[in-house]
């Protein structure tokens, strides 16, 4: 680590240095414009974003400044973790444990009272208790629908993602905001439609 | 633009689809491992990122919350307008003019309160005269010096950009911070050092 005269700030350029490999963890989501596979840094600028729009429609309301700073964070672990795909069984099986080895290392470039702080901000995110941390995490799983949808399933396709699953997937929606799963079903509605997302065989949904 | 059975959120959902595309706006800067150029969207991350790490430091002491929303939302005018490098003359002559007909056009997808909401937001950031506003931009400045610190100056050995150049691009950072100008004056130092930025000719400093 390069350090520098100002001995706490090394530990927080280090850091940024760091997470700048975000950059290059990618998603199984695509851009919109179906080029290429969305990278993590630009995945959590673009759900924080997503989250200041949506704000309205969740209750109770979230503090939304406690949701923006989760999110700016909550996908940092990924670095050595990786991006484990929403649909991977055996991936989420040593999720947990990869993830907590990340943070200590990332998060420890930290000086002490600011790593303390994040990596609370980032177990609120996981633990998903609370009001903001329910709030975020259901719109993270609600966006990659709107990429699917824009890239004509892209990811969807690729891996042959049924209706049941996606709609198991974002039931925490449902529960924080009635408007917000109302989109979803009728974005799901569309995507079976275009043919984009497989529908289930009969009785199998739900 | 498609729309869905809640209107006000059809307006909403073709912001959140247009935005995507500040994933393929390219700037100057390269990305810390040096293996490609940096997108907008990473770029809004990553300063929401340091603004949130760097905070401790600023004097008088800006509202975080208000900083990161404003730096979330402050470049997406570029996808109409591009990037404009910092140091090209030109390109700065008619930046304004380009941004405020991107504003219009892609906040104008946007729900009229929200629009309103947000482009104060960017006008804020423009004008650069509220304590947050000026933090947002001081810091904005600085984060590409240690882009450019940890890839071996790409943009600005490209670019023949002298140590005068920058001190004068960054001089915001010293009005509000003392230890990160302090932090900027170290870096440019070892960087000219390292031969990564050109020293100046004797007199033309400052």
């Amino acid at each position: 680590m390069e350090t520098w005269i100002n001995e706490r700030m090394s530990g927080q350029i280090a850091f940024i240095a760091e997470v700048d490999k975000l950059k290059g963890v990618l998603r199984q989501t695509f851009i919109m414009d179906g080029s290429r596979r969305e990278n993590t840094a630009e995945h959590s600028w673009n759900i924080a974003v997503f989250a200041m729009l949506m704000h309205e429609y969740a209750e109770p309301k979230p503090d939304l400044n406690r949701v923006v700073r989760m999110l700016l964070l909550h996908d940092i672990v990924e670095i050595d973790a990786g991006d484990t795909f929403a649909y991977d069984a055996v991936g989420y099986e040593d999720k947990e444990e990869r993830e907590q080895a990340a943070a200590r290392r990332i998060y420890g470039l930290l000086p002490e009272d600011q790593r303390d702080e994040w990596v609370q901000a980032w177990r609120e995110f996981e633990e998903g208790e609370t009001v903001e941390a329910r709030y975020a995490n259901a719109i993270d799983r609600l966006l990659p629908l709107v990429h699917n949808y824009y890239t004509g399933g892209q990811s969807w396709v690729r891996h042959g993602i049924k209706r049941s699953q996606v709609i198991r997937r974002i039931a925490p929606v449902e529960h924080i905001s009635p408007p917000m799963w109302e989109f979803a079903m009728e974005l799901l509605d569309r995507a079976v439609e275009k043919g984009i997302l497989k529908e289930d065989e009969p009785g199998e949904r739900g």
